[in-house]
């Protein structure tokens, strides 16, 4: 099989008011989407105004990156929300993304959810469920992005039962379990700092569609998009890489 | 001349996670269209859910209500942000109910800013312009609802200015001064609880298009909505007194 | 064992700006102690600073009650807080309600973590002992509220070896499984709505230390403090009844 | 007049979760006191805990920064609050951090308000005479940092009136008005940059007691501490100009 193209993502637009987070002007050089805070657990209706300009003018892709209403946690923390509340906090979030974008006349491209969100979702079909409801319910045909790998299971079946496009993630800079999750960032090497090895390992995950696990055997790996973070002070080197390596393999980084 | 009809609006949606205010289920069965708070003063968005399938179910028109990002102060303490500050707020804020609406396949109706945004809005073009922008920039040609009296000039100039329809706003139950503001709350007399006044203003505004001024005089009054607070304990029936006064006169309660 | 008396508490002050919740008021008449909500989960600084107030003058010992951050969800839904942040936290709602305690001149009578909170120190000792030390560093030696069941068993550990006095509870309007835990809301017949048979199950715990479980056999209960749930809207009547049951026992109602 | 000494004090603690602002570690060098955020603009718990044993550490004198509950407008936005709400919002944050401090054995050296709040001081005689009384129920006798000029005359009033101990600040990075107020920020020339001509009007200020006003005329000045901004990125070189300048002119650096 020949790859031609792939996309790279990373979490943007997560300064607020007085407070700033990542390099958004200079990450977006190397990005082809960009999954944006959505005032819940980072960016402002006025952080968001400014960052859906700053992407449709860089050429980048925008998803909304709806998280859980912790300001004080950056919606790192796992809040035992139920499935109603987790479905109209999605969809508020996205509804209200989808107005700034609107006055720049651009469409949403896709939906992740953030941090504690994404990992609820990944151990609870409930949330996964309301969040692919969310996205549904929010119009347009736009894709939820999911873990691809089997720890991602429960996020691709909850899609596929209601109805939801699907896109399918890769962590180049996070190791992975043999049971196919990201390794915990609590464990030793669970993030890769190495720009080179971080790119290497894109280019497996995308070329051969498997990476060792960290606690040993191989992780399968499905990689339509790869993410970066966005809050990691190398951002830019490490996005930098990615795509140095991957274009130098005749694989273009372009939006899903 | 001949008045066929006047829209009774009156603020709902405005319970907030735990926290119930007002009754709008009630409530729902003597209005017209109601205003729905969107979040930032009042409004969880599990709430503006359940909000929008009760006023769907009770056929009446939902508008947004945006407000200041204010939970303790219930919106209702003016807050100094900058135009483009209130302008990103409400456009998030509508946009964000519209998500709700579409999902019912029922359209925005109105936008009425709450409490200390509308005074802001009163006091300062700057401010009413912002608005202006956001409603027109949420699109779909939803009308902005103003004080239709002297008092309301800036909001009325800045919407004809950007290009925004007016919906022009009485208030039976509060009383004006001279200048066509509404008496402050703090002025004895401000406030009407007598339902059967109300009424009997509510009838003369409509009609007569002025009212006696409770520091002497007479103000000019465009009414083509008729506002009831939600959270006023007496809401309900004055409401009720309202509506059989109106329809006594052939006068027909619906949407503007 | 003669029983000489046994404290009633309430959670209080859980209004919130223009929101109100339960009847403070009259329910203070019932109560020999008070835990009021601190700012994050209810009660904003201008609601402690008036039920301060109102429980000095009704004589009703004042504890905080510090929970999540997260008023939308009324502190109901367990965060996955770091055992710092729970720390830092706790200290810090503790800190405040003591600065409007020390205006009345009224000591901090004890501290009981709200909703989530209580429910995630009782699963996680790391939380308990987070707790415990916020508790301990708030200073005065004040205890700390557990269950006092084999459900507390993780609370009562923390607090001994941090060195915090502990009041054991009971609730006499909830009923408890074999494992010594609160029946989950969602289980049928977890909450008991009689006023009467709350009163007779409150004398149980208080004079038999022990009460049937609802899936078979007992649990032992220790009951220095009996909870009343104030946002219940019967509230005043179960306090009323579980009062008259045990003064005619001669069991006095009084702080501990 | 021989001069001996002048404090500096600069905004400290104002990070926020995820989001950092300022550089607390350097600045601390060169302040004598800092005035730490308490949780309402900036500064969440666990942050002031941090900030406070960071400051110790550093032999900095700790002061409350407390400021209005708006986190998107880094309490840089006037609100409207009512007296007894500023009284309880003051209260409530300095109460908090003195939670922290008594942790660490630290007492608290003053209160000084925090962007908006302070402008609202500054133009309202209410609002100031709410943060004095607070400041005074807050106990320990602490001092309450006012403008040290003719436009901190309410200030100054309403602490003489309530009975609370002032300490007179001035701006040497700010520009000052004949009227004795610092110049608008949107005044051209309102913030000084250079940080030898920072320090030349601090040594002014301090040791002649008077300044150039911006629109022409002196203005007097009476400068017991000297505020340096915590959040301008130029903040240490400013801070560090000042301390040579005046130390210099054997005037020393210490806390008030």
């Amino acid at each position: 099989m020949s790859i031609k193209g792939v996309d790279i993502n990373a979490d943007c637009g997560e300064s607020f008011g007085r407070w700033t987070l990542g390099n958004d002007e200079a990450l977006f050089d190397y990005l082809s989407s960009a999954n944006l805070a959505c005032g819940f657990h980072a960016g402002d209706p006025l952080t968001m105004k400014k960052s859906v300009k700053l992407a449709k003018a860089k050429g980048v892709a925008i998803g909304a990156h709806p998280g859980f209403p912790d300001l004080a946690g950056f919606g790192r923390r796992i809040m035992m929300a139920s499935p109603d509340e987790v479905y109209s906090d999605v969809l508020y979030q996205i509804a209200a993304l989808k107005g700034f974008l609107a006055v720049e006349g651009i469409p949403l491209h896709h939906v992740k959810p953030h941090g504690a969100l994404h990992h609820k979702a990944v151990a609870d079909k409930e949330t996964s469920l309301a969040i692919a409801h969310a996205v549904k319910d929010a119009g347009d045909d736009v894709p939820l992005v999911a873990l691809g790998a089997e720890g991602g299971r429960l996020q691709i079946e909850a899609a596929n039962e209601v109805g939801v496009k699907l896109v399918l993630e890769a962590f180049p800079e996070r190791a992975y379990i043999a049971s196919g999750k990201l390794a915990p960032r609590t464990m030793e090497g669970s993030s890769i700092h190495d720009p080179l090895e971080a790119a290497e390992r894109a280019l497996q995950m995308v070329v051969d569609g498997k990476i060792p696990a960290i606690d040993g055997g191989e992780v399968e790996i499905q990689a339509e998009t790869l993410c970066i973070h966005g809050d990691n002070p190398h951002a830019v080197t490490i996005a930098k890489a990615i795509q140095a390596k991957l274009e130098q393999e005749d694989i273009r980084i372009q939006a899903f």
